[in-house]
């Protein structure tokens, strides 16, 4: 377990880098990332390179026991070289060069990138590969997919295309391109999608965002080969930024050791929506699954965002230690805090730091000290520990973005639905794996696969097989639409997975934000408000299946909404619409039950739970992330709290708003 | 009476074309449109032609007896020709040329498009302008204005305000140029509205459009004369898309044999506004309108709308026939259901067909069903009659155009206005004539002729003429207020429009969104809530009028809003604002009763009526379009429902929703 | 004291000029302004001239006693002059040229515009520099900062840059381009901010704003300069265009003898929000601190605006006279109407003037009538009256720009917040000097310095020298954030001012739009509702000072909100947040009784008070700018009313809708 902080040596007198790194050490702080962003400090202009300047901020990091994690300074190319050679920058669907000045303005498909990056990158992994305060590499700063048409892309994407379907015949056909005579006769005629309109051949677009993620992978991998070649033994990670993105990060961090995120909980607490109030645990659940073990949080909120748009809320009291604690309770093993100073200068002035302009510490700061000395008196125990869930969700770049191309009705959104389920599960602290969605899940008891628009045989097959095999797994509405190629499939919804559910979709109706009613066999609503559903209506006739809800509105009240299948040892939910969170609440509770989880059905709203465990030990988070007291009614284990050492049998937990209690067996 | 599909072989297997051909003609259908889109198909490679697929296309329909529409496919130019020509791509106000890849990417004065759209069509007229299956002739597909700037439009502009002013001093007077040193001193200097400012002078910018719609219609007499040379005998038509456009479709339409419009109402009955629920209805009137005489829908709604934007709700049971009779009922004398299947690829897979993607027929297929069975068997009475009306509606597009350049108040908008004029007439059950402004209008008892904004000495003398001889005119605000170069006139509103109203504006105040109150000299508002209006309020003098109605509120209170006048051996209404639904409703109904139109008071809300008549019959058709069930108080003569046979006499008529019924004296 | 109007002679027929001057000479009018749109009309083609009009029209004009104003015609260069010389064109961040064809079409640091520019100034003022009737000259038209991106300003900027930083390493250092490798390495990588993404350098960006600011100051400098050769002892001024612009007007005034303004108060008053309602005042007030002496109104509303946009509600009745009235209150020695005719032709048809199109005068012309005939009777006692206050508002185009580079938080607005504390002194009749913040304001009893965000030492020196001689200051929120080159200051805030505020900012919260509650010691909210505040929160930290308020809600319930500090002879006031009105009415009132100001605390909302004086008379101007009418208390001295010669002492004015009084002491 380490603690650290983002640093930026270049933009501070060399006379505070001492002063600060023995106020780190102080803090209980053990990791720095450095230079990411100093390329134009490094090779200020072309071919000339000065390192003696990060020579000596790694040295007084050193002196301090501060390990460093280098950055590659690739997100941000310095102004000679886009200057000099203006491919490196993107180019819009409009034919138009972005213009430098900001940062991430590099086509990861530019030659002068490729050539002059890797010249830098070997430069500083030759001279720092072996320097044994430097203890592993961040690749370049939060990579996305870019919509670049430059010309380099454009023939790019053209070999990509041959790749992949070697013959215009072979892709006039799987894209249907004859549809208002869109057919190529020569593949000099094949552009990327120029003009960007949404009327285009969502099998064009489709490929499109794959070639532009498998670009990015690749730079990515680019970048850890010259790595490793010249800092062998190291760790290689990335910082991802949240969801969601056009690249897919399963395919982005195959080259790397783990993965990393960068973590800006909302801090506007006050307004939060329900489902706001999950989205950071969804977005950690996500980064395990990356690489299915534990990572790092390489940025971790640190007071009030905001700059070129309006600052947010400052964290409320507890939060900047709760939110670190949440990070750790759900698989980081590293939090690094960005940023030790609040910039002076340039555009991320009021991104605050755990330190304000003024650099005395404060309130926020005096959190993170209390959580530093926390995690660090209980890295023993916490050393090894990792999270083992009954329970898995399958989530699919592939998905995002065949529903972001093709939007199906009013409000539907991809990640938006997914984060329903993902907090239903939550709601009931039952402990879920997002993998995946082409990863081995024969393990868990519980699968959860929502929305899988585009299917395949293989996938249905896997599926099958999990089932087969005793697996509960639930589906949900819109699946089995179309086939990899984002055409639609010519049998009955939801097709290849027909067998699965028992039930086939008679007719559909995309209702939008028209909130219909709906009822459950045998679930009743808390209140006296009864469950409803929108955006989507499939109108189900059950075969094999067995109908747990059906509609209670319009044409189509009594009619099938949710059923529930046997098929061999195993149970296929099907879920045909989108219900509001008290219904997904309350079916998962059922499932959970049956399928005898590890679960707590009383949770209060907002309480999150996690448990890291080890072969000897188990430790229960309990992280009350809201402005109100909350109370937790224990079971009547006897309880030892890790953070106080106080011991107790059952009864209530008490959590002030931003508490945090580690319970271990 | 004719029921038909649009169909696309070249996006299916051949083997299904006789399936396909098999199941329609059971399903009652005996026309199929074809080939509008399939450039690519007919000329893959430039100067390559492929007739064979179409050849066995029309031969499988012709063999079950199924009658072929053909369209021209110049809405879809190839991609080899954009690719080897780009001059055929619009260019926008910013001067950057469309990307192809969608469809409707072509200038209308590109040269390419000319020289190789007259050869693909008069290659494919040539090749089927005799055979027998081919019973007539679609151009283009829903050809609307381009804002186009490319080098050939504005040279075509250019020699269009040549033939129009004769010289620039004529240009620069009527436009007046003098305004912010706007005036030309050389041909060269002229160009079309290039950036798109709102505050570009208006005179140009309304002949721009003029040119524009010219140009429209020009390409259209182009595609019609290839084809009459090639096709003796054989109708043409065009499928116009609803409103508004910037398109004059009484130009567009003068080389057409009759009107053929697509007929999309909205789905989301829910949300249904008082306004939108009449739209469908005034999109059909228009459209017959169009060329004074019955016409033919290209495209009815099958399924569920929706796309690269969200989907809509899916037809409620018994829409699809509801609004196929609908179509009927208003003068449709064929309704071709687009389309008989989903696409499986391309960009409108969701835009649904009478059958879904798995080809299995549901629930809106038998209710298709229905309806052409109907209607095939009503065919016998249907035959020869037509829409004979006591009341007109002048549409003007110069009016539309005028009034977009320069909205007059928040919430103002010609087609927004006119349609709460027409629904006015719907609610009562007045049968309305929607025509041309400049058309003939002297066999109507009423002629509502809204929002004159342009006007010319020939349109007043035409309006003064009609009242003299016992017309009925109503008039409204914003009336009289420029001469056609979109000049403001220099007298006292409505100026030319002056003698007939017998009153003038003395101020007026566009009050926009400020509801106003008025209150009517005779007429009681339904609940307590009085009459309202809003967006402009006319402060009148009467001089020889009478005043009908006084606004309420603010500091006109008391003040003349609604005047008549007798003029002549004739009646004018002047209203001087924008009345609300319930008060538009009082007055036409009042209106009515005054000049005993045939109309019935006591309409339910949403149900719409139609009589079509011959010198043999007479069917008036009910129509419950909304989710409610609907009662009808009938009068005490005997009626025979045509579709059931069933005899009554007076009473009331029950309309489930989406009711259909059809009365015969 | 002059009444005037603007009149556009090359747009009418010259049968109707004299007519106009004949009718304008009854109405009371002795000035017209002429030609500052009428380049095309001076100068028909390149060389040739033609001021035979414009004598004819001067001339007419002279017969009638109407001294003639002349504005030169540089904002709206011809199309002969665009077309052939197209640097004169701005070029956007896109670097695509503006169009030609509306107005403001020119880059003021385009060699064309100032050569071509040059010559036709030259001509007009050699022409006319001596001719009696010519009073004096208007320069271009509403002059504001380009946001131009031509190569002309590329390198002015460069030289700008050079000038002020002399190194490219100084530039470095203040601008901070370390972050994100923006540093530059040659002055060619130098570029104006292209592209516009608000994440640049907001040094950088600043700098930018102030170069702009400068250019048009410049091309402003550069015309007085060629009118003060060619007419010596006539006035030059320019009409300014309200609030906010990016120019810095009191840098653009410089070279002008006194300022103008064109003058729109809202016309909607039914949805009139209360700090919308107080705009107006503080457009006048901002007016007359840009000379520090009285102005001229030279476009003041005179109907219906709107044309390209929907038209606004037409002025209530009595607003045409209150509003002229109310521009003279505030400091106006002359009130010229724009305009005198309704336009006919071009894009302003609808921006209604006295007469509408019909000529015929009517309410509006009638209440501008009474007007100008109370302004002329009543012109030798304003003769020489002028306003003088006890308070003075510093107001900073520097910290505009900073703002709104970067906005601090959700509706935070420099603008809106200074017109909220302007709001607070005009609720309570307390009349406020609006002045440049570098300027000296040693005389004034109360000085409010809201957002100094931007500080020196200077400026720092300047309040303390200030507020040591006994002076109250009021400062803000956001104070003393930045030095100059938009660069974090290091200490605690506000920094260089801590001294003067004896309170330091311990925390802050940017809590936007959610509303927090506020208490004040000594003060009662009117109804039961207390105080509130939003956008920012300072927690302050009182040393020396002494606490006024308190935060009632969320975690800094009870910490400092609102502080007082006795410092030398004065007083400092800080507001550490943003107080809603009937908090600053409250606070403000309680200033102003402290300090003995002339004050009304019981002035009805949307009445506004103002005085005018002179050695030998006092005027105290009372003005209901509501549709409500409104009652005043007058206290029990003897009033004598200026407009009715009525006296009376104490007792209640009732002040009619728009009604306006003028009492004498």
């Amino acid at each position: 377990m380490k603690v650290g902080v983002d640093y930026y040596p270049e933009h501070w007198d060399r006379a505070l880098w001492e002063q600060d790194a023995q106020r780190m050490h102080e803090a209980g702080i053990t990791i720095v990332r450095l230079a990411e962003f100093a390329w134009s400090r490094l090779e200020p202009t072309e071919g000339n390179f000065d390192f003696d300047w990060l020579d000596q901020a790694i040295s007084v990091f050193a002196r301090h026991g501060i390990g460093v994690v280098l950055g590659t300074p690739t997100a941000t190319p310095p102004v000679w070289l886009t200057h000099s050679y203006p491919d490196v920058l993107p180019v819009d669907n409009k034919e138009h060069a972005h213009y430098p000045g900001v940062r991430l303005h590099r086509c990861y498909n530019s030659p002068s990138l490729r050539l002059y990056g890797e010249r830098i990158i070997d430069r500083l992994t030759r001279r720092y590969g072996s320097n044994p305060a430097v203890i592993g590499w961040q690749t370049d700063n939060e990579l996305a997919a870019n919509d670049c048409h430059c010309e380099y892309c454009t023939r790019g994407f053209r070999s990509w295309l041959k790749t992949k379907y070697e013959t215009l015949d072979n892709l006039n056909r799987e894209w249907g391109t004859v549809v208002w005579s869109g057919e190529y006769s020569d593949w000099m005629q094949v552009h990327t999608p120029l003009g960007g309109s949404p009327h285009l051949n969502p099998s064009f677009l489709l490929d499109f965002r794959r070639f532009s993620s498998d670009s990015v992978a690749a730079f990515n991998r680019f970048q850890a080969e010259i790595i490793r070649r010249n800092s062998p033994g190291k760790f290689v990670t990335h910082n991802l930024w949240g969801y969601p993105v056009t690249a897919d990060y399963y395919d982005m961090f195959e080259s790397m050791d783990f993965a990393s995120v960068d973590y800006y909980p909302a801090t506007d607490l006050v307004d939060d929506s329900k489902s706001k109030m999950y989205h950071g645990a969804l977005t950690l659940d996500l980064t395990r699954g990356v690489k299915r073990k534990n990572f790092w949080v390489m940025e971790q909120l640190s007071g009030t965002p905001g700059c070129w748009y309006p600052m947010s809320r400052t964290p409320f009291p507890g939060m900047i230690r709760a939110y670190a604690w949440q990070s750790v309770s759900r698989g980081a093993d590293a939090v690094v805090q960005f940023r030790w100073r609040s910039a002076r200068i340039g555009a991320e002035q009021f991104w605050h730091g755990l330190l304000d302009h003024h650099g005395v510490p404060g309130r926020r700061f005096d959190e993170f000290v209390q959580f530093s000395s926390e995690v660090n008196r209980l890295a023993p125990l916490l050393e090894g520990t990792t999270l083992e869930h009954e329970a898995a969700m399958l989530f699919s770049h592939e998905q995002l973005n065949a529903l972001q191309i093709q939007p199906q009705a009013d409000g539907f959104d991809y990640l938006g639905n997914f984060k329903r389920l993902h907090s239903a599960l939550l709601r009931i602290g039952v402990g879920t794996d997002v993998i995946n969605w082409r990863d081995d899940f024969a393990k868990y008891k519980l699968v959860v696969a929502p929305m899988l628009y585009l299917i395949d045989q293989d996938m249905a097959a896997n599926l099958r097989a999990y089932v087969e095999q005793g697996g509960t797994l639930v589906l949900t509405t819109r699946s089995g639409v179309k086939n990899m190629d984002n055409v639609c499939l010519p049998g009955r919804l939801p097709n290849l997975l027909s067998d699965l559910t028992g039930a086939i979709v008679d007719e559909y109706d995309p209702v939008g934000k028209d909130r219909q009613r709906i009822k459950f066999e045998s679930l009743e609503s808390e209140g006296s408000g009864g469950f409803e559903c929108s955006q989507w209506c499939d109108i189900l006739s059950p075969g094999t299946a067995h109908t747990v809800a059906t509609y209670s509105s319009e044409y189509f009240a009594g009619r099938a909404a949710v059923t529930k299948n046997t098929c061999g040892a195993g149970t296929v939910y099907y879920i045909g619409t989108i219900l509001d969170d008290a219904a997904n609440k309350a079916l998962f509770g059922r499932v959970a039950e049956d399928l005898h989880l590890d679960y707590m059905p009383n949770l209060p709203e907002g309480v999150e739970t996690a448990v890291r465990r080890s072969s000897a030990t188990r430790l229960r988070f309990l992280l009350n992330l809201t402005k109100e007291p909350k109370s937790i009614a224990l079971d009547c284990r006897e309880w030892k709290s890790a953070l106080t050492g106080v011991h107790s049998r059952g009864g209530n937990l008490e959590l002030a708003p931003g508490g945090v209690e580690i319970l271990v067996d």
